[in-house]
């Protein structure tokens, strides 16, 4: 009964989410401070049994409005998503047929992969150069969906948007610019879709906006594109409490300026301090930091921190070697690591 | 760029959304009454910064431990979704190829159409008896998924669980059992899972359960099929806020079987008084009524009625005739429109 395509997939793996409250938690980028106090206060009023009881808006009219401001683009160049995942699928379903063929750049976020596989698509991997730069040119042709995570993970690095340009130029098909982790580089690709018609850039609230609990996500592209989008996806796909926090989070640009200012600085330190214990450190424009080693395996790294209620991410890539994805915590989340491993290695 | 069959499709149209206070709105088969208040209490003390921060559950574990005693089935046999619609789309995504074959009876929910649509699937109808009973013998073959609508809408008649399993163990293929509206039924296709292994039984907590705001819904079946189909779903389907809701709603049964005799009551006195008024009805097991007239058409009579803010559905099914859908609202809210259907009819 199941479709072989679902039958022989692995299925994607979310990073261990784990309620032990003595644990420190850098394994899934989430943001190490909580939201804005108005994210609360806006939740608060919403919570009453006339908006729990009916439906909310199936666009996010009020939440498209607030964004679209702040942003600088439409409201009716905004989709909603329950997450950015929400909006992945939704844009795999839209633009790839079953025996249709997805691209990434490799390594990157392996939930591509698994949105293909689901799809009944093929999944294709262009390799990045050792130093995160783009192969030129382009070699894949007759694809229909490509997804660029940018800045990347594992590796923190970002593209420039006249290189990220270039490549949609070259790409067939649609081009997914992920910007899960955007807010927190030097620059964006949101310009680009006035000159690009076949780019759909995506943002995430998990990160930047510390409200990975509440599931929000939007992409932006030509009107004429989330039209589209929006008969794929659920009618109702975010709820009245999501819509109202996520509206509010993007209006309190201040509150969330600080919190970026204290993760660039955290990184900062533990980019340096890694250094100083010996791991070849990629410079980051995200909340994290990859991480390798020359002279020993890593995963037993790893495993001894796990061991300590220090949960980070060990990732290995076929074709490519292994390292460590580190989500900037806090500074006393920082200190404990570091003292960890300064034991370790 | 567009699939052809997601370009080539009109869409989903949800019912309307007016957020005008003064709309007595009986259209989309909400709740008239509030959700329990320990639902408000439990979403308050899940409003913390290290939730909102934090990914929620990937399976919603809590959720499942408290669903499985209040449902009598094993947690691992039930898969969350972000509304009962996200479990729709699950289910087709897990079960349908491009190309292959989705049914309903008809009339019946539109939405399950725009499923097979968006996965590039054909659609059959097999229509009700006028007195929606089912046909015998299943004519369809060779179909992927099958929907049952239980009790169905518009019609709010339910099928008898003797009935459902001798469908079930006709149709080929898997045989989902749409129950959002069952818990204001007489009976449930629940005990049906442990005979019939292609039966997949799906629950909405948007009518009963006051929380059509928070998008929440759930699906049971045998704990293999339910493994594929997370596989499918998002990772990160259910938010913190709406798993806390609903977990807290299902283990308030006493509350809500208050509000189930309290509109029941109030259904059976608005069948009473259309039929009174010349209307054919339909006895209804579900929150609202279907009600038709064989003396005038019916669809200036939703128009008057929403000239004067009182939203109900109209609704016409190509072959078939039209009629009205018309939500069981508090007893003011019915006096209201049957004041109003007096003036007009």
């Amino acid at each position: 009964m199941i479709r072989p395509s679902v039958l022989a997939m692995k299925g994607y793996t979310p990073g261990e989410q784990l309620n032990d409250p003595g644990i420190v938690k850098l394994n899934t980028n989430e943001n190490p401070y909580p939201p804005s106090p108005r994210v609360f206060e806006a939740v608060r009023a919403a919570l009453t049994g006339d908006r729990l009881r009916k439906y909310p808006e199936p666009m996010g009219d009020t939440f498209r409005r607030a964004a679209s401001e702040v942003l600088g683009v439409s409201p009716d160049s905004i989709l909603i998503g329950n997450g950015s995942d929400d909006i992945l699928t939704i844009l795999t379903r839209t633009f790839v047929p079953e025996g249709g063929r997805v691209a990434s750049l490799t390594p990157s976020y392996t939930l591509y992969k698994s949105l293909a596989e689901i799809q009944g698509a093929s999944f294709e991997t262009v390799p990045f150069a050792a130093d995160w730069t783009l192969p030129t040119p382009w070699l894949l042709k007759d694809t229909h969906l490509t997804f660029l995570a940018n800045p990347n993970s594992p590796s923190g690095t970002a593209l420039r948007p006249e290189e990220v340009r270039a490549l949609a130029e070259q790409v067939p098909g649609v081009f997914v610019l992920d910007e899960a982790y955007a807010d927190f580089a030097e620059d964006n690709g949101l310009s680009l879709l006035a000159e690009c018609p076949n780019l759909v850039v995506t943002r995430s609230f998990s990160k930047f906006y510390a409200l990975a609990g509440i599931r929000f996500g939007l992409a932006v592209a030509a009107p004429e594109i989330v039209r589209e989008l929006a008969k794929v996806k659920d009618s109702y796909n975010c709820d009245v409490l999501s819509l109202a926090a996520a509206a509010t989070a993007i209006q309190d640009q201040d509150y969330y300026a600080g919190l970026r200012s204290k993760i660039l600085a955290t990184r900062g330190r533990l980019s340096a301090a890694l250094a100083e214990l010996g791991f070849r450190i990629t410079p980051s424009q995200a909340n994290f930091v990859w991480c390798r080693r020359d002279d020993r395996p890593v995963k037993p790294i790893y495993e001894a921190l796990k061991a300590k209620k220090i949960l980070i991410r060990y990732m290995a890539y076929a074709g490519y070697g292994d390292g460590l994805r580190i989500t900037v915590g806090t500074p006393a989340e920082v200190e404990t690591l570091l003292a960890e491993l300064r034991e370790i290695v």
